[in-house]
């Protein structure tokens, strides 16, 4: 147990008499200011330089087939910025339609085909919900360093829409109406097929963390169905065909909603401590089954865990924010956290899951070893070394 | 009741045979990019074009003066963008601060005096809450149009940092501390009192949404104390001197926390409602003092009242998203929402704020009746007329 004492051993104790004077050079020296930051529509600071990169690494130029992973290690909450909104591309640039002339259009195995303007679409109920997006792809490789290339690939928005369900009804789905076959209105005319039983958690948001989408996350609509595969999600969406089986598209494997998985962001790979002391170690937990029930700490390398505080609200299919009060005693060793969700999902060790799949421990680190039941989201390890450097620590 | 019946009056059936071709001729009309959604800080649409204004008026250029509106009639859920959250101005333009030379000092009546660095802060623990800001100005007055005039002043986030009982832990309050200065570090030192029992539930915080402060809200770190005045949540701030009594600034006034409130944002003043038949009523809820229990919406006048939707999640001193579905006859009314909070506060009409006050209805309504009791949270009316035009409907 750490305590306030702990605390106490990190903190300078300020001379009294020289505050004042202190603290209004400060001010002289800072008093820049930023332009936009009154402006119709702020910006943020020029030192908070927070960026998505390229999974293709430091040097993408954001090409066309480029995907983008959050900054995790620069995030606290559970709420993502859209502008840095992890995404997946399909090689094409973002659209940017214009929302007057979009039109969505619902047919196939439908009593009513029926076609809607936006504006149409926002006179329907509506519902709003905090929900992570995750893709199928979130896994590390070997050469990865920080947590945004090992974990970057999942993030967490409020999405506003109109309910799956309220559009199927409209339409009247007939008996044979199983699958739907959303398509998106990039170059490509991007498409996948859902099993309808599970698209009808989802929702046809047109609005993220109050504002509309912006265009990388599918302005003006796109699908959401929380908890399902990052692939599931169309962006642009203009065109849903109810089906009674999936359109045979490359990627068509409609995935089990992913399993239970957290890792700690801060510290993590590529952050530097300062000294030993107190910290508090911060990560993330969501699974796309259920809420997170728990989440353990250890900071021994698995020997001990510890519950790690949750902040509120921790909610269904949603990235929660876990903390862990520790004092560093200056020797290296390795953190790890290991979720539980309210659906008896836990994370597993890479052994459980050779063990469970008979394959390697390599090959299931490297996710070599696909099946539909499999997810990556085994419990993930930083080691800290003694000069206070942190580092993936999956692949000794 | 409204019904699904309801709803398809207005939907129009697609031909299903030409489904194909306008869809893809709509892709080919509209795939144009947006530059900077490929970048590492994603940008909005082109088409998406909603600002914060001025108090001052539509022609207001963002003088340093200037308080800004958000533009709650564009913004859905509960979550504000950080680029849309309102702000007041004390006569200077929000700094830019860098974060490696800040410094945050505490001193006067407490055991340790203490500085800490950015760095610092962060290493202690934290606490995330989503929560709702709202200045004490927020009011309409008789040139009005848009919610975004007459409510605007209202913001919701999610706002991570140092629990300001930590520090005061940290630091050992004297039994004669009572209050707390807080200083900015705006070009003027903008400074506000507050009793140290209120501050205790407050928050030292650096992130808002996910990522650090946005510089107009106080980058890299202010006050915030949910349910309290805006006023109260210093900014930039830098300085907390620990007293037994208030400073006397011309603003010293420490208000009871804001009671509860509401407010209708669709259909709403300045918007125009396309014909009879099917609509979502959509609006927003919040209370200084807990959480909402409901919100009832008429459509009348305020002759009936039905019990509108909450969305999840319902949270202390945050802000509720509510629904109504609602058919238009087509005739003259005034829509008005009531929301109840959970310690049990409802929002007045002017007729029962006049009684309340001995005031006449004219002044309750103008806010000219001002005392420690009172805050300007009566039942907003806005009219429907034949034409689908929306207008404020205060004053008649």
């Amino acid at each position: 147990m750490t305590t306030l004492k702990d605390r106490r051993r990190f903190l300078k104790t300020s001379a009294g008499v020289s505050l004042l004077a202190g603290a209004t050079s400060a001010v002289k020296a800072h008093d820049t200011t930023n332009p936009l930051a009154r402006s119709g529509y702020g910006a943020r600071s020029q030192y908070d330089t927070a960026v998505r990169i390229s999974d293709g690494g430091s040097n993408c130029s954001f090409a066309s087939d480029c995907n983008t992973l959050t900054p995790l290690q620069d995030l606290v909450g559970i709420i993502t910025p859209p502008p840095l909104h992890f995404n997946s591309a399909h090689g094409a640039f973002p659209p940017d339609i214009n929302p007057d002339e979009f039109t969505l259009y619902i047919h196939g195995l439908v009593e009513r085909p029926l076609k809607f303007s936006l504006a149409e679409l926002k006179r329907l109920p509506f519902i709003s919900r905090i929900a992570h997006i995750e893709c199928e792809a979130n896994y590390p490789a070997e050469s990865d360093i920080t947590v945004q290339h090992t974990h970057g690939k999942v993030s967490c928005s409020e999405w506003t829409g109109v309910p799956v369900s309220v559009i199927m009804e409209e339409c009247g789905v007939k008996p044979e109406g199983t699958w739907i076959v959303c398509e998106g209105m990039d170059r490509d005319l991007h498409s996948k097929s859902i099993p309808l039983a599970s698209a009808m958690d989802g929702i046809l948001a047109y609005g993220q963390n109050g504002a509309p989408l912006m265009p990388h996350q599918g302005f003006p609509l796109r699908i959401m169905i929380p908890g399902a595969g990052g692939f599931s999600n169309v962006k642009w969406l203009h065109r849903i065909k109810v089906t009674d089986e999936p359109y045979l598209t490359p990627s068509e494997r409609f995935s089990k909603p992913f399993s239970v998985k957290s890792v700690i962001t801060y510290p993590s790979g590529g952050q530097q401590l300062d000294g030993r002391g107190y910290y508090t170690i911060s990560g993330m937990a969501w699974s796309g089954r259920g809420a997170i029930k728990t989440v353990d700490v250890s900071t021994d390398g698995g020997n001990t865990w510890q519950p790690a505080r949750l902040e509120e609200p921790v909610l269904d299919k949603a990235i929660t924010r876990f903390s862990l009060p520790w004092v560093w005693d200056g020797s290296e060793t390795v953190l790890k956290s290991r979720a539980l969700d309210d659906a008896g999902n836990i994370q597993p060790t890479p052994e459980e899951v050779s063990e469970k799949l008979g394959a390697s421990i390599d090959d299931v680190k490297r996710n070599r070893v696909r099946s539909q039941d499999t997810q990556w989201n085994m419990i993930f390890p930083w080691r800290v070394k003694t000069d206070g450097s942190v580092h993936v620590d999956l692949w000794t």
